[in-house]
């Protein structure tokens, strides 16, 4: 397998597979660097009783396990469809090169997976969001940053 | 404890221990359910080589096992700083009721955690995005979504 066309269709063929094996939601990705494949994630939600084991966010955590690392550098992740507004984050926070998807949003929309609400509450000022969100402004709120700061021996990632 | 503020500055003591102690970032996070703290998370990229392990996606994730389930209804996240793009995805598809921070989105760009180029790119169309992303229109790209459909043992999440 060397090209986009190839990866993204054995990513449907694994999203596909996660739902016939009962395993969790209609998702997969895959990452490949160097035309290989590093590393694979499926939606995992529901088996392992964690939101955030989306198909991405599997397959980012165990392409940095493969690598030994935590920055995946010269990866493309192909994911069988658009990522959602939290994968997409953590795509942006890992730094691959590229990212190729299948289906879409509105895809996705139409099989009852709906993201828009999210992608919507992070554009409305805190005051009008659905999830009651409070600022405090704690005295001290900056001082983790201020050791962080000052922290001769931190990793900046 | 049992109110808002002393969470909140239990959150600046844990993420103040957590550069202090070299584990990571300057980030975390609380769960409380009843007025009980249930679990928390601390920023652990550099330590567990996890770009996804955000305060918030780590005490998301430890009070999902906590609590033996996908979803923190009727529960609070307490974070040190304002969540990110990702994390707020997160806190979103977890459903807690109420998120409460302390420091803000201006705070930590300060202290040169700026997660603007996130939301920006979130807002942009494809085409214009910082990675290069590529959707391809696969004839099956919906295939998943039809298994799930008809899939009759599925867990809705």
């Amino acid at each position: 397998m060397t090209n986009d066309l190839d990866f993204i269709k054995k990513t449907i063929q694994l999203a596909d597979e996660n739902v016939q094996n009962g395993h969790g939601g209609p998702f997969a990705a895959i990452i490949v660097k160097e035309g290989k494949i590093i590393a694979t994630g499926v939606n995992s939600v529901t088996s392992e009783l964690d939101p955030t084991a989306h198909a991405e966010i599997k397959a980012i955590r165990n392409a940095c396990k493969a690598l030994n690392t935590y920055q995946l550098n010269d990866c493309i992740i192909y994911s069988s469809c658009e990522p959602c507004p939290m994968c997409l984050g953590a795509i942006y926070w890992s730094r691959p090169k590229k990212i190729v998807f299948a289906a879409n949003k509105t895809d996705a929309a139409n099989a009852g997976f709906d993201d828009s609400l999210i992608y919507d509450q992070l554009n409305l000022p805190i005051a009008e969001r659905k999830i009651e969100t409070v600022e405090i402004a704690l005295e001290n709120k900056n001082q983790p940053f201020l050791s962080w700061t000052n922290f001769n021996s931190k990793i900046d990632y």
